[in-house]
Formats: structure tokens, sequence, C-alpha cells
């Protein structure tokens, strides 16, 4: 596993920024891999994505902070700072339609997303086949009629046990409450079934192919108490014609779904996406 | 210019009407080019196109009308003979984007497309040159204030002095009375900034920018009653990041929209397109 | 599961096919669901696939055969009757790489992808655990130095034993002898991990990282002698830029590659492909 | 017309690259505007773009090339400095073909294309209403048997004589010879009728219709003196079915090649792309 440290920075837009970090970074010995950065001109936002590697590196985490606040003052900088030999600590969430968390199973598995997953959820009993075989703990929180209260307070307790920083919605179709998604910010990622904002809510494919449309698509986002209209982080589409019934939509869908939702999650543990206002920088 | 013969079917689905259509069309000595057929199975209905060359074809357009209407009639069919040999005339309505304008008019030129372009009708002056160039009459209709039947009755007089039978919306940005609409029933083809139904109405750039979607798209469709609402021919997509400001936007955006709209004509002109219900058919 | 008969044609074009086929299967009752017919012009060739229903359908297999005949010789046809309901026995064979083994089991197990597959075969002992998983007897025979015409007889005994009619390679990087590929033509289908012909051989994705590619893709296709010569299925392609290194060309092919191999299975067992030529016609 | 200055440079990777850079453009009051920086870890090389605004900035060419030069020295930079409201003055070289000459004199005159083409070079007269109609003046050199030496010097004496920095073959069918290139490294682009590196050298889209496969491409590139062999700077591709016929293909390939030509013309003008070894970073 690799060992470096990303930093990632907002401030209002003004002169000297990339000097000021370049310049902290260089007397701290700090050997860059990466480094983007966008101005977003409408709103005078600077952004900033820079990772290096740790091992002539001077600073600890803790010493970093200390000395990088002033600067950081000096700019009305945002930050964080991320260490990647601390893997995220991942819970899938899933109702039936399963063929996103097989994928992000096999893709952590595999390597593809250097991760943890110590924690499944679902509504329903029928993954824990896939838990088993993957060896990740798994929990039946069944949401009915009026105890979605409960439900919710069971599965934050489950977060909290399991120490988890990032919840995926892996097809999870309940609706969480806003308080829920309040305590995670930018920290749980869906993955909507068309292309947003096409098609919000229920039944997207049903009503695409109502419409008639030629490509259908699929959308990962953060979610945010409005849903589906959290900031997209990433969109997928194929084409379709009138010789594909509903089910070629939906068989032609899931795999767009598992593509923008692996690559979503992927950036996110890359920390690789700022989120602001309604919108994402994705630094790839 | 080939010499076929295309007969578009809508009708009930039922057994036989493959066979009675071949059986017809092969006592007459038709050489059948392509032949392409869709059910519907959701609303029972089977759809059809078949091409043949003319050369030893036994029957000219009026006694294939006079004998094929026994068994039209027999399965209830709604159908039309076309005539590849008779071009379609079309009037290009434009306002002061003229991206579109212009490609359609190099395609038609260079022999992409077999028709013929008779009308530009503009509410601006700016595309006068091109129609110079192109050597097509060009007519200013103003759409100011309250003006707008005056100004649809001179549109409609030209479309009828010049023998239009399909009228192409080249980013024509004013809306279109329904009593105009209803003139050219699945005869107007409009070509909408976005990809549809996401951001139906005005700028939907503008919009899609705001949002912070990963793609945009264009989509052609034809005009019905319901602004936005009519059957889509074709759409496309292109990516965007954060790096793409709305100039780009606007700028990929436009490639789009000569994509789809050329595309959406071509098929017209070729009569592959059968529309029915909100959807189109789109024999390939 | 569905109960449909399925014809597929390819014979010299003439007139009168369409209805001489049209009218035998109207005559013995058959309820047509799905027809559709490609006219090879260079080579002056009929291609067709006609799908029915079987449940008013009047002839048995056998039936058929006797009756179609004389139609056949008439037109000169190569042609098959394939029933749907007699789904087709799938061996995989696969090497160290098993994204796309594990991609077909999920796909089929879900109901995605309607076949049997009784057999996985492979020269590394590593897949075993998913043919446990799925419950596919699985059989390691070892490809190394000269023992291949060896290894190869015990593949083909495995494939007589389980009555294997479709061998998919599923990233199976050992390559198959002119002879073993005689006994199964048109019945093997590969994945090549570039966009054919451009890089055929050994290590695609490191050729196209030296080579500076923006686009890279994923080819299946049928085996023939000629490796990577065979007639292609299908072909998908994603953007890559400077950014991207040689693990993400990897990481980004292994999504192509699935989606390629998987959709050649598909049609294949719908009996939608005639190869002929180098080439195939895909019936969507 | 926007007025910045752009910083290129490429060096061997070390440390203090961009604490350097930034404090030196800061120190005279540059406004960044973009900044993009690659690391090629395979060659250890370090690339960027910086992007600044001139409004505040101290420094004028000459000076800048002064003082940046030590800085330059201490990390064996290459590098140049451009200045937005200097535009490309551009030759475009066309034969029979338009459709590319069309597209980027259209982007040109409606702003799309910040630069100017004083000269079109062809070996057919037939382009020359367009060279009328965008009042470019308009030059034929027939190049034929053995005449091409002459011919070249004929063509380097227009250049010389127009100024041009950048020459662009819009589907100029003849091969230059290696002289000629040498003359203009990196600065002429070409567009080949293919996804590169398949079908290389002549007619590829017949060679595409042959191989029989399911997508087709286009490819622009730096002209080296191996043909088809120089750095790629974009590619696209469209999807193709059995349906489509050499005509299909030709004219679905002429929208490829208008959208990657005009897009390496795009990138190249706005200073994007730096190309080393056989490839290009295209900074965007």
């Amino acid at each position: 596993m690799k060992n470096t440290a990303i930093l990632l920075i907002d401030c209002p837009d003004r002169k000297g920024i990339v000097a000021a970090v370049g310049e902290f970074l260089y007397r701290h010995d700090a050997n860059i891999l990466h480094a983007d950065q966008h101005q977003d001109a409408e709103r005078s936002l600077f952004l900033m994505r820079v990772e290096w590697d740790r091992k002539d590196f001077a600073l600890e985490p803790g010493e970093f902070t200390r000395k990088f606040a002033p600067l950081a003052e000096r700019f009305a900088m945002r930050w964080r700072l991320e260490i990647s030999s601390l893997p995220h600590r991942i819970a899938l969430f899933v109702s039936k339609f399963d063929h996103c968390l097989v994928d992000l199973l096999y893709r952590q598995q595999s390597g593809e997303l250097p991760c943890e997953i110590p924690l499944i959820v679902s509504n329903h009993p029928a993954a824990e086949r896939w838990a088993d075989f993957y060896k990740v703990p798994f929990h039946v929180v069944p949401v009915e009629g009026d105890n979605k209260v409960a439900a919710e307070r069971k599965q934050l307790e489950l977060l909290h046990e399991h120490q988890i920083d990032l919840v995926v919605l892996a097809r999870y179709m309940q609706v969480l409450s806003k308080d829920f998604v309040a305590r995670y910010p930018r920290r749980i990622i869906n993955v909507h079934h068309s292309f947003l904002p096409a098609f919000m809510g229920a039944k997207p494919y049903h009503r695409a192919f109502e419409r008639g449309v030629k490509l259908i698509g699929a959308t990962s986002h953060y979610v945010t108490e409005d849903l589906d209209e959290g900031p997209i982080i990433e969109q997928e589409v194929v084409r379709v014609s009138h010789r594909d019934g509903l089910e070629d939509l939906l068989q032609k869908g899931r795999d767009l779904e598992k593509m923008v939702l692996s690559r979503a999650v992927r950036w996110h543990i890359d920390h690789r996406i700022l989120a602001y206002a309604h919108k994402t920088v994705v630094f790839d």
C-alpha cells in the first residue's frame, strides 16, 4: 500500500496561494506526486489537491496541522489532510438488487478499491451469502411500517460500532431521514438509476422506456437532505433503441450503475473529490 | 439517385402480416433491398418498413395503392408508400445561432442529405450570407411583440408557396403556435440543446452548468403542441468536467446539436422513422 | 423460460425469400415475435433471423426439418433451427485473471444469461473458490512446457463429457491449437484486451500505454485458427488521458472486457449472431 | 480577446519545482488562472502548464526570459512562454475532401478558434470557393509525378511569406517529405481516418469495413517523419453495425474527423499540448 499524504483545500481565490503551499511543502521536504487545482471563476473560489510521498516528509499529521494553521488562516482556507495508509472503512447498504454490492465486494477484494468493508446492512436477508463468502459481518435491519426511526437508530449504532467513515448505498431502496444524512455529511454515496436530473424519483427505467429516450443513464452522487439533488460525482449513459424492451433497459442499466458507483467510491477513497455548492470537483 | 419504394406500416399485431406483405411484393416482382419490423409487445402493435428496387417493380404508385388497399384493410393497417426519387423539400428555420443551419446546408450540398432546401426563414437577417452562398431563397420574418399571428401566417404562406414538406428548426428560438404545429404533424423537427427530459425549457446549458452534471446532451425530436415533449428521434451526449466553464459547455453542445439534428433529418428523408404514441421507431 | 424457435438463414440473395419463409411459417401457425434480415450487397448474400412463439406452432423440430427442406433447397439456403428452451451448455476457460469469469457466473446465476455453466477449466487452481461458490465442476488442466497436446486432449474429453456446445475463453491466456479450434467452429468466444486490429498479440495495454492512445478498447470474437483474426462480435472503448498510468489502463480495461465478453455470450445464446466471411451480423 | 501568458515546462522531476515557479510568478504579481502539472513516473519527468492574467503582471516577455533563465537552468527545464494575444497563424492544406476545411473555417470565423487563417494550399482547385467566401488567400500547388520537390519548395515559400506557425493537414492526401516535416517540428497536425494504430496507411475505412469492426475511429496527431506514427493528440470513435455499408462508414467517419481535428487545433492554439517521447500531454 502506498504511503502518501493528500492535502485538500478550498478558499477564496487570490494571488500567492500556490506559491505559499508549494514553499511550505518544499520546506518540509515533500516529494509531490500529484498536484491539481481549479478556479471557480463565478464564485471566486480556489480549490486544490496535492499528494506527496511521506517517505522523506518531515511532519507527522499533528505537527502538520500546527505548522500549517497560520498559512491556512492567512488565506481563509477550509482544508483537510488525509493519510493514504489509513484506509476508509466502508459500510455497504443494500436491498434486494445485489449487483452493485457484488461488484464492490469483488473490486475491494481484488485490490482495485483500497479500503476496508467491515459491514453490510440490508433490509432483506438475501445478501447474506455474499457477506459469508467475503467474510463481512452482515446485519438485517428491516424497515417496515413505522419502525423507521428505530431502524435508523440501529443502523447508526452499527456504523458507530464498526467505525465506519463512508456509507455506500448500493441500490438501497429506503430513503434516509434528514437526521441520518446530517450525521454523515458528504460521506454517503448513492447510485440513482437515471441520468439526473432526468427521471428523479421512483421507477426511472420505466419512465425512460415510456418517454422513448435513445440513451439511458445512471448517476452516483453524495446524499443530501434533498433526494436526488446531492452533488453529482459521476454519470454514464448507454444507447438504447426501440428494440430494447423494459427488461433490456434494466439489464443495460445495471452495468451503468456498477460503473458509476464503483468510480465514485474509488475517487472518494482516493480523496479526489471536493464537493462544494451543489457540485463536485473530481481531481483526476 | 437511387430509385426505390418504401412501404411503412403500423397495425395491430397478428399472424400472417409478414407472409401477406412478402407475397404481395413478390407477386409484383419487387426486389427487396431492406426489410425491418418491430413488435411493440405492450401495445400489441406491428410496425414494418420495406424498401425495394423499383426497376423491375410492376406497379406505379397509384396502382399500388389500389391493389394494396384490400390487404391493408384486412390487417387494419395505417400505411404509406414513399418514392425515394421524389426528394423532400425542406425549409430551414433559424434565429441567431447558425451552426446547425450551416451544417445542414453543407451536408445537403455535398450529397450527404438527398433532399432539396428551397427555403430559409429567419427572424434575424444574419443568416442571409449563407443563403446567398448556397443560393437558397431567404426570408426574414421578424417575430416581435404581438405580431406572432401575422408572422406565422407569413411563414405558412412561404411554406405553401415553396411546397415544403418538412420544416427543420435549426436553433429557431421562437415557440410555434399549436395551430402552426397542427398543420405539419410529424413534419417539424426541432433540436433541443439538452438531454431530454432533463433541462426542458430555456437555457439548458446554464442549468446543466449550475447542476454540475458530468455529461451534457442534445436531442432532436418531432414538434408536437407540448413544447419539448414530442417523440424523440435522436440523442447524444459528451463528457464534461469541472474544468469546463459555461462557454465550453456551449461549444461542446454545438457539436452535439449538429449531430443529432442532421441524423434526424437524414432518417426522416430516408423514411426510416415511424412515430407512434410518444415514441419513435428508427429503422436503421 | 420462454419457449420460442429461431430460424437462421443465409443464402444467395434473390426475390421471393421473405415471401416463401413468411408463407411457410404462417401456414404452420407461427406467431412471429421478431424478424430481421440483412442483405450483404457486395457478396449478394441474404441473411435472416426469425423468432416465433412455439405455443401454437404446428411442427416439432424433426417435422420442421423435413417440411422446410424443399424450400431451403430451392433457395440454396444454409440454415439452422434453434429451440430457446434447450439452453446452451457453456464451459468457461480461465487463467489467473478472474474478473470475466466472476462476471459471467454472476450474470448466469442472476438470470441475465439463460444458459447452463456445467464446467470451468483452468490452468491455475486459483479460480476454484468461485467454482465452489457457484457449485460448478472445476478442473485444473496445467499447460506447461510440452504437454499442450495432452492438455488439449484432456480438455476435449471434459467438453465431451459435459456435453458442452460453447467454449468461452474468459481471459484464458493459452493459445488453442488449430485442431482444437476446428472441433468447435464458431463455438469458441474469446475476449482480446484491445480494440482489434490495433494491438494484436501480447500485452496490448502495455503497448497502448507506450503509444499514447487516447482511448483503449476490448474486443470479443469467435476464435479461428488465426489468432485475433476471427469474426468480431463486439467492441467497446473508454477514454484515457496522460493522467492514466498503466495500472489505470488495466483497471479500465477490465470493465470493457467484462462488457464485450458478456454481450457476446448473451447474443450467442440468443442465437443472434450469424458469422460469415470474416464478419458477424448481430441481429439485435 | 483574453490577454494571458502561458508557461510550458518539462524537466527532470525533483523536489521544489512547484514552489520555485509559484514563488517566481507571485513575486512578479501574476494572477494565476490555471495551473496543471503531470509527472511521468516512468521517465521521471515533470511537465507543467501555468496560465496567468497579464494585467497586473510586472514582466514583459523579454524581461521574463532574462529573469526566469536562472531558475530554468537550476532545474534543467525546457520551457517556453506563450502570449495569448499573439494569435497563431495557420495554413490549411487540403485535397479533394473539404469537410474538415469547411469545418475549421467556420469555427475560426465564429470565434470558436482564436487564430488567424491567412493561407489555404491545395493540390486541387476545388476548395477555391470556400477560400473566396472566407476571404482567405488560396494557392493551388499541384503535386504530380516527379514534381514533389518543387511543389514542397513552393509550399514552404508560401508558409514563409504568410508567416505561418502551424500547418493543419485537413484531409491533405499527399505525404510530406522528411525535410518538410523537419522544418515544422510539432507544428504540423494531421487527421488520420482511423483509430490508430489500427488501419495505418491507405484506405482505412475500406479495411475497417472488410474486417467487420464494430466501432470506427479517427485520430489527430502531430506529423513526424514516420507516417501515422506521430504523437496522438485526440481520438474519437462511433459505433457501426452490419447495417452500415462502406458509404455509411465514410459518412460517420467525416463527423469524427471534424471533431478530432478541430479539438487538436483548439488545444494547440491554446498551448495546452506538450509532446514528448511519442506521446502528448493535453492539459485540459
